[in-house]
């Protein structure tokens, strides 16, 4: 037995203002308290954005239907998944100009724990005269990021088991598509059971069209305070990291785990690891905080996002202070040099390609220190090389 | 007697979120069962587009008053005037960024039957440094298929004849204006009799400013299933038909009217056609299908839309099985390569350029047959030249 | 005691649809009837588009809250502060693309009579490759006077004073901000008292960032029949004269102050003026009628916007007849020029800029001759250069 109500479709000319779930009506025999709610905002650039509030009775998610079912943040006692963007408002997207200041327009939207780039491309904003579809090839104005968190949900639909563990899952539909262009769908299911401190991303991108098409996905996950602080760390298990820029040698790359203060001036720092994984495929890394007393995990199947990039941009707090995790299916330089470095995936007419990120909070030193063994255990005997230098 | 009502107006600030009017309360008398209503739409990328929704008792038409006064499609029995794109909704234009992927966005959005390109300029995106308005004369970068198709109605309203025939209106005024730019105002009238199978787009384009301008207007009018299948084929009487590109010839020129089936890999092919007229100046295109018993005939005055152009896109369902029948004041290529060629027309201060299109349904073996004979007479006994190239 | 209303605001997540207040309600003992309403717009690009009307009981101002905060007009007897633009709607921004034509599309939106331009860049549209930020730093394509204009309110409070003299202010905030960007928060208050014929736009410019930040802000006053008609002139005490281009070098640079009718083909002239101060530093200007028995005379602090402008645009009134009177902390040249010239302003990290303009009418000869006076006082026995030609 499941409870499902569609609070947005396109498909049903649905939208409701507003919408409320708890577990009274539901699952009445479920311990937890645990409620979903849709919310309209209001004022200034966030007017006519649809929120998706679900609490699991320990954790808050925040879901942006209108930003391409982006996770604004998550609480989960004192934890806070998110940052602290000098983009103040959850941004309805018609206030982007992509193409804004040499096409870095997203970044006047950009403040979401968890930001889907993509699907036709991400990366720096670059021309790529590369194009599959039939009919005209312009060339082709690549700007920050793509296009995937800019677009809003199609279909938006609330489901949860009505018996243990009675799972929550807000399942959301997002279509990047043109004629002669992307005919992607994005079919999401971002889920948590009551009473536990994790949720669980799990997206399915679809290439609708007659032909094969490059496509490519990266999670932005981006955490600030309080568990991004001086004496943080990143723990992963990796047989390289490589700087992306000469910037991010400046320190050591073999530091580049380290969190250090806000700082004046700060010029982001990225690398990409090459991963270990478990018998099945699975990596986890961790941020932890100073004490080693709280931290948050990600883990996902390797072969589905095989390139993993650290944003190090630990700048003054009202500038945002924030570190990204980001798995994705290839790294963020521009289209053009992923394509010759092999890195592009293609989905065949009809294809599918799958991921699943579970996003755990780990609430005190124990789950901190159990982590950090998983973890451990995924390097085993494996060594780590630091690259001295970013690609050539 | 005419019943008349305002639905939307930006003069009175009205944009009632619904309507609703039938034969019932406006034509008691009338024999046919008509209604016209207003539907606002929800979710995805057309959150808050407003259709008009006129049922003439045979025939169903939606016109997106928020893009343009365009017409998504037409229904008549089992012939449906359309297409299906694989942009699925709707689209709202403040989703469309004109300048994505080189030049290309306005295909984000493209889905009507009829959609109109212009009015400042249409055709392949290019650069333009023609510029007529006194100030700054920037590089003028202009946007595949112009802006008109993307402007909302500015005023809607719908008239009902309260005697025979009882043609049913809706009036619509598009404002395409800037300082140092255009000041068009499109107003256009789009109407059907209570049981006939046909409608009639009749628009006025007014120059309100106080120099001449350069002007144009394309009808973007697109055929696929059931109409378009392999088999069907383009009734047309001309004296010429020149490819517009290598592509187009492709197959032999002289082949231009037969259409195939959905076809992997098919690259767009694109001809101009000199049509012939009646003695009144009128001229007229008919799309039949496979078996010559189902067909759509076009109707227009030549000197008004003197350049038609037929836009072949027999590509697989999944992304668009489409042919466009387009007449146009003069053709899609970019509007410095139309003016040097002396086809770009112009509008003095004041002035206005009317034009109008009977569309047509042949509903069967006879009314597609009659047709036929009528495009034959325009032919007559001149010769059709085929150019085996583009021009140069 | 002060009367405190919110109607708009992303903080608390508030946008009232309407909003009324009056003498009766607040201020009973005041002898002039005011209100305040709140109007949300409806129709074509101006759907969704909300308006503060303030109706001081002798002047009515209009504040486009969804631009920005600018005023649309103001109305006071038979004196109109406003002008027509051929953009006839209050355009909402979601319907401006800023690069369209080259980067001119903010023109598709301009029709207010105070529109302010800035804050990150304002003037002719450009390339500048000058950027402050951390991060990647990609070519910087300015857009014809910045964003600010195209930003709405976050924050919309009403407050009056409950004892005289009643003083009405519409505070405001508008955010332009975005991660390795801006973050300029602008705050405004503007203000009348009841039954004067004057009001005060007072902004205050802060930098949110962490580091130093260049900033600019430029009043665009844009005035329209009737005030300004052939033989209408502009009354101001100045040092110097500049021509901004050699077309306002025609009909003799020291003629700039006399307004002609409206004139087919005239092209824009535009002159920059070093304007003379009282001894607190306070400057003015005026624009009278051709009778000099109406005028609207502004004043401000001339360190706070040391760069004064006029825009002579008097083209036929179908294609906008208007002239401007622009404070500003610079002239409108593209970004890199100013940035040259050494007039680009700067605000350390936390700092803010105050800005006050008193904009007053003169309903009689009197009080034209009184300020004709006063602005005379200004310029004292100070010469006034007259340059022949622009800055090389």
């Amino acid at each position: 037995m499941t409870f499902h109500q569609t609070i947005i479709s396109s498909r049903l000319n649905v939208n409701v203002d507003a919408f409320h779930v708890s577990r009274e009506q539901v699952t009445p025999d479920c311990p937890v308290n645990w409620s979903v709610r849709k919310v309209r905002l209001h004022g200034g650039r966030q007017e006519g954005v649809d929120l998706i509030v679900v609490d699991n009775g320990r954790m808050k998610l925040r879901i942006v239907a209108t930003r391409g079912m982006n996770i604004l943040d998550a609480e989960c006692g004192d934890v806070r998944l998110g940052w602290d963007s000098p983009v103040t408002e959850v941004v309805h997207p018609n206030w982007i100009e992509p193409d804004a200041r040499g096409g870095i327009g997203w970044l006047e939207g950009f403040n979401e724990y968890v930001a889907r780039c993509g699907l036709e491309w991400f990366g720096a904003p670059c021309e790529d005269t590369h194009h599959h579809a039939p009919g005209e090839a312009p060339a082709n104005n690549l700007t920050l990021h793509g296009k995937i968190s800019n677009l809003p949900a199609s279909e938006v639909e609330v489901l949860v088991q009505q018996e243990a563990p009675y799972r929550i899952t807000i399942r959301g539909l997002v279509r990047e598509e043109s004629l002669f262009g992307p005919k992607f769908a994005l079919g999401t299911e971002i889920s948590t059971v009551p009473g536990e401190s994790s949720f669980r991303v799990s997206d399915t991108i679809t290439n609708r069209g007659s032909g094969e098409e490059e496509f490519c996905l990266l999670y932005h996950v981006n955490h600030g305070t309080p568990l991004l602080e001086d004496g943080a760390r990143i723990v992963a298990a990796a047989t390289r990291v490589t700087p992306m820029t000469e910037r991010a040698t400046e320190g050591g790359v073999e530091n580049y785990a380290k969190i250090g203060p806000p700082t004046v001036g700060y010029s982001e720092q990225n690398y990409m690891l090459d991963l270990c994984t478990d018998d099945e495929g699975w990596t986890r890394v961790m941020l932890q905080n100073a004490k080693a007393d709280r931290g948050v995990s990600l883990s996902w199947r390797k072969a589905a996002l095989p390139c993993f990039t650290i944003w190090k941009n630990t700048q003054p707090e009202s500038d945002g202070y924030v570190t990204g995790l980001e798995p994705g299916t290839n790294y963020p330089y521009p289209r053009p040099s992923e394509r010759k470095a092999g890195r592009v995936m293609k989905l065949a007419s009809g294809a599918s390609h799958e991921t699943s990120i579970e996003i755990a909070i780990q609430p005190d030193a124990d789950a901190v220190s159990a982590t950090t063994e998983d973890i451990a255990a995924l390097q085993g005997d494996a060594e780590t090389t630091y690259d001295s230098a970013p690609p050539a």
